[in-house]
């Protein structure tokens, strides 16, 4: 039995044996033509036989892919297509006299090297793509036929150096149970792919095509990212036991998508989504979020260099509350900090965690603000809107952002504008200060919203991006308890919920102590929702408020407070 | 009357007679000599009368300095002997056969920059410095003599374009009643001997030598940087108020110094100075205070490039210990943050006040630490020493510092070596982590001192050194009055005590708060130790837990805060 160490990629467990997809030598003979006019009409060929190829895999892919994961196969017809492509190969042929297959060679390289050498996650992607549509193409002129994974009849984990989009699109999930590849990432196109698809993967192994054979016997645990070769029988039943548990739980998920979020003794909560744009919607629906507890605007100003106007910043709110069913919660925008901006410059600052950004940036720049506002407000009348102000520490500076959301309200409504009346108008709680006034806070706003990222960061004094003291990270330390402990008594007292749309909302050890703080919406990341709404509807309330009250009063460590919920709860991390 | 304001340099109020102090014209007429030999002759013969110049300066100085203070007159002695500059002026007249003024001037010139350029204000004053003793020596080199304020026989403000170290020092306390200058800053030579002889003084008002005549009369207010010229009857009326009320104040306080800091009612509190090294002895001697709240011991590290020794260490660490009557806190070394280090780099990071610090740099360089430890117990037997480690913000943290204490203890007393069996170990609460866990930490320490200028600025999340921000610096903000509420709360239930060594110990408005929260220890800079007492002294600490208590739970914002203290107590910011 061989270990090979790799990166999880999509969780859950494979034991099947080894199908090695082998790429045909396509290694390109350059010669050159005299009749180039008959190599383009050659080249031409290829890529129309080439199109219907590609349209033929996303036929296939649509039985495993939803359509928007399948689109990866449009912008590959695309790029098979691009006159750019096209033209600079049929110069290449023309000029240099050089056969069809080397002309694209070049070319292709050209344009992989040129997207590589971009410093940015997407184009990197996109030279991924490059790669694939032109190396089916030079396989089509070469007269090689690419592996099929479609013609596999038994169950299997496909061993691969990496796995093209394609390739990945065209695993039967009826038989293929995961695969294991020697490159990639946990953000690379293919193990995106693998888990929407939910077929569990291991990538970054390094060495898994030169340790197994065709046929050899394979264990896959993509939630550790281990990888057994030709496995005991001890490693194949223990497995065995947990895949079956794995899907038992997979399955018992997706029946809570519309549960209730609610415990074993009947205290309800709202479970609702993160999201940072209206692409996300279809998430949500997918993981039975209640709602959207964070709606991110920043990248409305990231995607480009010049600020969003009004009206696109309007379409964007309008779009995400006609299609949402439940309360949004839409932040203010959060720029400055690690989030800098062409269009809205912050003075280079020595500590910008400490420095202008957020709350404190809208009043540097109160037009960019009032956009803003106007698009919500705007916006308001489609849906259950709310607007929360992030990086508040005074009261002052809540009443003034409030102050101007009710000035651009009283002009909207004078221009005849509609605008909605029920609008709430809340706080994150991210700064200490805020924690710790929450009672006076909360007589002034309609709700909490506490971010717990930013917020264990600030009251521990250490940079959540510094790996030297990630230590300090401690979202379980009683001192964040009772600050989370006192913010949603307060507001209580108040007649106000409190939200939290931290990290911290969605993690398993936080349920019981949440529930048990009276937390009344976890807000999270689509994906946890259901895991974390059979966690809540197996937890005792009244057994959950004994827990948090011992952790927030009694104790003094981050550890003691872990070991406490695992003792009390079965819980593990 | 005209009203010219500057920067207030030394506090106190003036009103008399203007006394221009003009410099003759120096201006050097380049010639070449012949006899190279006799230039130089009369160059020493130069050096050696304003030698006794110096010397007679110096003699009339330490009737109105301080020792220490007059040492600058020894600083010049040894400017002018200089061998550097006595040899570059005489290889000027050697090989460039210059007349000595044309000679002295480059060299002085050549200096003069030289320090000028250095960015770091110990060497622009040690420009200053040779500024001061050049000029005086082409004056004797030039036949002229240099104004004497000595001559001065009736009470006068001085009026200047700068007034060099040795002008200020000529000055008569008895006649002359502040002054007045073009240029300077708070920290310039002239400012720090006005404040030392407690002679009020205004600096960098830009106009004031092209604005007053001679005799012209004039109000100097040291408190707010207004000088009035030629003031009507009512302003010289008001003026002489408010000198004799200042002048009576002055006399109290200093009446105070071995009086006890004790309310109206009885409640004693303890008033101790923060120090930076040993040369700060004299002045908390001075100043009456009642021990040492803070020992800062960076200096040690920052006055080399190589780390201190064990042994430099203790001596240091002994002196202060034998000299100062009563506790004396030692804060382990802060550096990291703002504070940086030749011989300890700590990586460059994006928010080093969230980054690597204080006691999480001792982790990662614990030899360092341990060698600081050690000088510490071994200086111990010679006073009433505490230990606190700063920028603890879990008990994980205070439990290994306090180990490798007692480590280090164990392997001294092994040794044998005498240590004091009765250190008390405290921790600075300056990590809002802490704060708000105040009661769990208060089991295991023996005293508390709040840093309140960092726990300000990670409680708002607000770096203290930006000045777009310095809104959000907010000392009387109730959320950071309830963090200290609940820290002195939290060791009074242990039977511990908490101390405050940041500036906000000093205040004004602090005072009654502070006293009403139940604070044992307050320690400042030693020259605001006994108007702190004056205060404190005219407190009912009855009244002061009442305006406390209503500040912590009823109020909302600094600014109610502040007015509500002011209306209580009638104490002005």
């Amino acid at each position: 039995m061989t270990n090979v160490k790799g990166i999880a990629a999509s969780s859950g467990y494979a034991i099947a044996k080894a199908y090695k997809l082998d790429m045909p030598d396509l290694t390109v003979t350059r010669t050159t033509v005299e009749d180039t006019e008959a190599e383009i009409a050659l080249y031409n060929k290829s890529v129309a036989a080439v199109k219907l190829e590609i349209a033929a895999i996303k036929e296939a892919a649509t039985k495993n892919l939803s359509e928007e994961e399948a689109a990866v196969f449009d912008a590959h017809a695309q790029i098979l297509e691009d006159p750019e492509l096209q033209s600079q190969v049929e110069a290449k042929i023309n000029d240099e006299k050089l056969c069809a297959p080397a002309a694209l060679e070049d070319v292709a390289n050209l344009f992989i090297t040129m997207f590589s050498s971009m410093d940015d996650a997407y184009f990197k992607e996109r030279a991924a793509d490059v790669r694939d549509v032109t190396t089916r193409l030079k396989a089509n002129l070469l007269g090689k036929s690419l592996p099929n994974p479609a013609l596999i009849d038994e169950e299997v984990v496909i061993i691969a150096h990496d796995l093209t989009p394609s390739d990945t699109a065209q695993l039967n999930k009826n038989l293929v149970r995961g695969f294991i590849t020697d490159i990639g990432g946990r953000t690379s196109h293919s193990a995106i792919l693998a888990r929407s698809m939910e077929i569990p993967a291991v990538v970054a192994t390094n060495v898994i095509t030169e340790t197994v054979n065709d046929g050899d016997m394979v264990v896959l645990d993509g939630l550790t990212g281990d990888v057994f070769v030709n496995p005991d029988e001890e490693t194949v039943s223990t497995y065995e036991a947990k895949r079956k548990e794995f899907e038992d739980y997979k399955a018992e998920l997706k029946t809570l998508k519309t549960a209730e979020s609610v415990s074993t003794d009947g205290h309800k909560v709202l479970l609702v989504a993160n999201i940072g744009s209206p692409n996300d919607i279809e998430a949500i629906k997918q993981n039975g979020a209640e709602g959207v507890g964070l709606f991110r605007t920043e990248f409305l100003y990231m995607e480009s260099d010049e600020l969003p106007t009004e009206d696109s910043q309007y379409e964007a709110y309008k779009t995400v509350l006609e299609n949402v069913n439940g309360p949004v919660v839409v932040r203010t925008m959060d720029i400055g900090g690690d989030k800098k901006l062409k269009a809205l410059p912050v003075p280079e600052e020595m500590n910008p965690f400490l420095g202008v950004r957020a709350i404190r940036l809208c009043f540097q720049r109160e037009e960019v603000f009032r956009t803003q506002l106007r698009a919500l407000l705007r916006a308001s009348v489609y849906g259950d809107l709310k607007i929360m102000f992030p990086m508040i520490a005074t009261v002052e500076e809540f009443k003034k952002a409030k102050g101007i959301l009710l000035d651009e309200k009283a002009k909207l409504v004078a221009e005849g504008v509609k605008v909605s009346d029920s609008i709430e108008v809340g706080i994150m709680i991210e700064i200490p200060a805020a924690a710790v006034l929450a009672d006076q806070f909360a007589k002034v706003v309609d709700f909490f919203s506490i971010g717990t990222n930013d917020l264990i960061q600030y009251t521990f004094a250490a940079d959540r991006m510094s790996s030297t003291i990630n230590y300090l990270y401690q979202p379980f330390n009683p001192s964040i308890l009772r600050l989370v402990k006192n913010t949603i008594d307060a507001s209580h007292r108040e007649g106000k919920w409190t939200g939290m749309c931290g990290e911290m909302a969605g993690e398993a050890l936080a349920a019981p102590l949440l529930l048990g703080l009276g937390l009344d919406e976890f807000s999270m990341s689509a994906t946890s929702i259901l895991a974390q709404r059979k966690r809540i509807r197996e937890l005792s309330y009244e057994e959950s408020k004994k827990v948090a009250e011992k952790a927030t009063t009694e104790l003094s460590t981050m550890e003691e407070v872990v070991e406490l919920v695992k003792a009390e709860t079965g819980i593990e991390g």
